[in-house]
């Protein structure tokens, strides 16, 4: 479907045990093996969810890459990583590519368990220019000068991104001997933003002449200066017609020496400027341009859609909570004209289309810069804004410090909606976001919530609209149903008591109705002669404020408490309890707590590895019979 | 002794009310207002620690943005903040400013609380650019477009933080009318690092012939083009010309429109080129050269020394801790050659001056760069080498996602020395480092470390150098004593016990076994009659692993159990203890955690704010009784 494969030449690529042996194939080979790639990715893209559009591009990249370095003594880093599927085809690990991003399978990411040529997991953007350069530091510090080539490869989404920014300008200054593949797509994961895309935009309108230019650049350095006053009228002429015509000022401006545009499809063209980079001992900026999806092409005329998409057709089975928050999102903005939203390169996973393109001037897309969000955020806050920063929890991450100065210490109006927060599945540790409960509560004038179910969490955007300080809202990447009961209304740190229990208690914080119902009916009979356990089932609602009220009545009154909560244990939901429950001179033998252990938690099925982890109606009976029965 | 003041002029200064009355003076009469500006600042700097060069630096652009900008009604964010002394005498706060970073006297930073005309409390680097187009967004939105003009003010240390790049290319993509005053004094806190700083200097060496400038676009503007082949060609030396000559490309790369370099210590000429910024409808960069330290000569001579200094001949009563660890820095430098170690342009903060001097091609100042410093760590770390990451406990905020993916995820060995960890005392709450215990112990593969005095500090470094995984190493900005005791050596996860105790124990986290040995000697006397209490002392070394052996052993025994901890009481130490004691089964009723509160710590002597917040004899003796004596 997707190729010749199997039709004309004998199949390299099951055959290839190193990208050493690359070296024995000729141009047309290589060219061949490109397609055998494609028909890789291609046919698992027909099994599973998999990041496609961005590895499809980048397959000639990643051979001319490995026949030009020998990435067992030279170095490579691929940023942000989910195009790393060439590269994980190509050393050596072809037998399990059709596992990748199952359980116990390969991960979607670089991963150095797997591989000697992953060096680093490179989950978020922007990182590979900054250890790319350490590692020349150290190699340079350990073997002496430039025994090892580093080279990172990085998209221009992720180039926007500060730390890169932060690398580049460190290394521009170092004037180390180090190579940043600008992997230039013209898309992040959505179209790109900023006055950098721009800037690549008007690189891509000039050809690389490559031979003029060079040409250029030798008459120019050798038109003689006469006189003093002259010299300085024809330095700058020389400056501006370098700068003019050589193209990627800004680059040059940092430190690097541009090369480029390269068409990023040409395997022989990508080696000989690769080979050129090796050469030079500075640090260079060789931008390619490729074409995400390239070879499909339904791939190529939508990119965003084929980002990381896969198995079209099955619809789960309720909405999800992201949708459910693009609703409230999408609510509030239509009464207020005050609420604007904020996302970070995720307006497709955070699935705002169709705010965007009811309220375009509201909407701002800041492209991968987490940091600059809550920035921007803060600015619009003060102004008399209502802003919705809209970003998965582990990419948060990259705000905290902004999360710390902009939202908590300033006390804005801002509402966090903290998507992906819990186990992401197939992504694995990189995604998982695992610590926000922890590092958003000991912020003061935080409040930290997470919906239980659908209704929870139109109650609490009604509630951030209105509430004057930081306000974050947690939710998993996971269906939201709605727990049959009858709601009651969400007040500023109250829980919801939703079956009051006679011998205890189970608190979730966050989408555990049903599995806690689950665990009250098996409670519920009286199986092996001890007796039935009633089992209450409180909705915390809120990590911070807590409801100290109703969540410490439990312990009070001697029954126990198990509290649920998809986040750390140390410094989480959990830990807040037993806080409160300590300030108030409370026993708490009888608390137990469910959430992630102090490790991290490989990729599969959300449900399957918190299943695992002991969020199961088992977990809590087991618990809930040991208090009642010793 | 530094001015004209009072000599020949009425002082102007103590009666401003308010920056509206400076449009009545004339040119004259406010460059002798920039000289009482001085004056006061000097006055201030005679009696107290306080920022005093970058103030100095800052006297005319300040006085010139007030005259042409109504910062009532337009937008004004001082990057970085500790810059704002002008600005507070200016904005009403004569007459309080001899209380500068005393407790309940004025901040040393912008503070929304004393003052409409402070928007945000900015003590982090690199978030004005950000906040600045917030604030253009969220004008233009409530009151359409071009009402009120924002303005950020940065130095060009802050300016290589990735957040300013993020907000940058975000502004120039968006086109905003949006003016950042770019403070360049060729400083950051440490002379500045990396290619930005290189490309400032060439623009400081094309002088802004602004007629001639102006002159040469029109003409190059206006040159017919004849030909589709000629007109690429023109196209091309047009655009050249431009950059050459106009100089900051980087800049206009970025989507913004450069202007400068102006002498930022020239009134008129700083007026000028303001009124033409606030005349542009886009993005400007406003390129202005000053002085660290103008017009007090020893601080012009050597601005990094005059940085935030004071009270010279003040000398501390024992070395700090900060001292301690640049000796073991050293120390495992000179034994070991793998080991290096990154500031962020804290050299002379974390003063480490003598290990810079030692070992220069092992020692990286990364510029206010924090993210990048812990990126670089790990190319270093994969590399082979051991980095030592010294940065304060609050602008590693700055990082925390790269504590996440690049140490912890990783598990890659690297050593965080985290200073100012605690209440860092006059700065106030953008410095207090409370937050480090918190943030840094939900990573797994973490040990997170705190000594309990100068000993602790070598065997700290000692473990660290072979632990081969990430260690946190956490230490307040406090002079480090050394406790009499026969110090037991450290163990990886193993507290010590100092002195064993009969009823209960005191278990330290950091530098309080004084405190506790205080309590100690008041609890062994029978005062009113109730009995002696004998207290026992636990130095706990390690937050993480806690040593739950030793640490629980009061609580198994139905003995009371108090810690203490300079950080969050939410999530710290102090809930390590609960949670450990809660999996173990234990009552924790006897338990009593002092640390920091959920609420914002104001500037103020560290001892006595500690005082007010429990760290005392008087509160461990005042729990000790009550957990005996009821």
């Amino acid at each position: 479907m997707f190729g010749t494969r199997g039709k004309i030449y004998k199949l390299v690529l099951p055959t290839l045990q190193s990208p050493r042996e690359l070296e024995r194939l000729s141009l047309n080979e290589l060219n061949h093996l490109a397609v055998e790639i494609r028909d890789e990715i291609c046919r698992l893209y027909d099994h599973r969810s998999v990041h496609f559009a961005s590895n499809l591009g980048v397959v000639e990249l990643c051979i001319a890459l490995h026949t030009v370095f020998d990435f067992t003594w030279d170095r490579l880093i691929w940023d942000t990583g989910h195009q790393v599927y060439p590269h994980k085809l190509l050393t050596g690990r072809f037998d399990r590519f059709h596992t990748t991003r199952t359980k116990d399978g390969l991960t979607g990411f670089p991963n150095p368990e797997e591989s000697e040529f992953d060096l680093l997991m490179t989950g978020h953007a922007g990182c590979s220019v900054g250890t790319a350069l350490g590692l020349t530091c150290g190699d340079e510090l350990i073997a002496g000068k430039n025994k090892r080539h580093s080279v990172a490869v990085i998209g221009d989404g992720a180039f926007s991104s500060g730390v890169v920014y932060e690398a580049m300008n460190h290394a521009g200054g170092l004037k180390k001997n180090l190579t940043v593949v600008l992997n230039d797509n013209r898309m992040a994961i959505c179209p790109r933003v900023g006055g950098l895309s721009q800037h690549l935009d008007r690189l891509r309108l000039h050809p690389l002449y490559n031979r003029f230019k060079q040409k250029l650049h030798t008459v120019v350095d050798h038109t003689p200066l006469i006189g003093s006053s002259v010299d300085s009228f024809f330095k700058h002429l020389k400056g501006a017609v370098k700068a003019g015509f050589l193209g990627g000022m800004l680059f040059e401006e940092l430190g690097f020496r541009y090369i480029g545009p390269i068409d990023g499809h040409n395997i022989a063209r990508l080696q000989r400027f690769l080979r050129m980079a090796r050469k030079f001992e500075e640090p260079i900026l060789l931008h390619v341009i490729t074409e995400k999806g390239h070879g499909y092409k339904p791939a190529q005329d939508n990119p965003t859609k084929y980002h990381a998409a896969g198995l079209s057709g099955v619809t789960p089975a309720a909405k999800s909570f992201t949708e459910h928050v693009r609703d409230s999102i999408y609510r509030l903005m239509k009464r207020n004209d005050r609420v604007c939203v904020i996302t970070a390169a995720m307006c497709q996973g955070n699935q705002l289309e169709p705010v965007r393109d009811e309220f375009p001037e509201r909407f701002f897309d800041v492209g991968i810069c987490e940091s600059h969000a809550v920035t921007l955020a803060a600015g619009l806050a003060v102004a008399g804004m209502l802003p919705i920063i809209d970003i998965y929890s582990t990419f948060l991450q990259r705000s905290y410090d902004q999360l710390f100065q902009e939202a908590s210490l300033q006390n804005l109006p801002m509402i966090f909606a903290i998507d992906r927060a819990g186990l992401t599945g197939p992504d694995g540790p990189t995604h998982h976001g695992v610590f926000d409960i922890a590092y958003t509560r000991p912020f003061p004038n935080f409040s930290v919530l997470a919906p239980a179910d659908a209704p929870d969490i139109t109650a609490m955007f009604d509630f951030a609209e209105n509430a004057g300080h930081p306000v974050a809202i947690r939710y998993p990447k996971a269906p939201a149903t709605e727990f049959p009961r009858e709601v009651q209304p969400l007040e500023f740190g109250k829980a919801e008591t939703v079956f009051p229990g006679r011998e205890g208690i189970v608190a979730v914080c966050g989408p555990f109705l049903d599995l806690a119902n689950e665990a009250k009916k098996a409670l519920g009979k009286n199986l092996d002669g001890l007796g039935r356990i009633d089992l209450g089932i409180i909705n915390a609602r809120f990590a911070k404020p807590l409801d100290t009220g109703t969540l410490l009545k439990p312990l009070r009154q001697g029954k126990f408490l198990i509290t649920v909560e998809e986040g750390m244990l140390s410094g989480g939901f959990g830990s807040a309890v037993l806080e409160a429950a300590n300030e108030e001179g409370l026993d708490t033998r009888k608390l137990k707590r469910i959430g992630i252990p102090d490790r991290y938690v490989e990729h599969g099925d959300r449900l399957e590895l918190l299943d695992e982890l002991g969020f199961s109606e088992r977990e809590i009976v087991r618990a809930a019979r040991k208090f009642v029965f010793g």
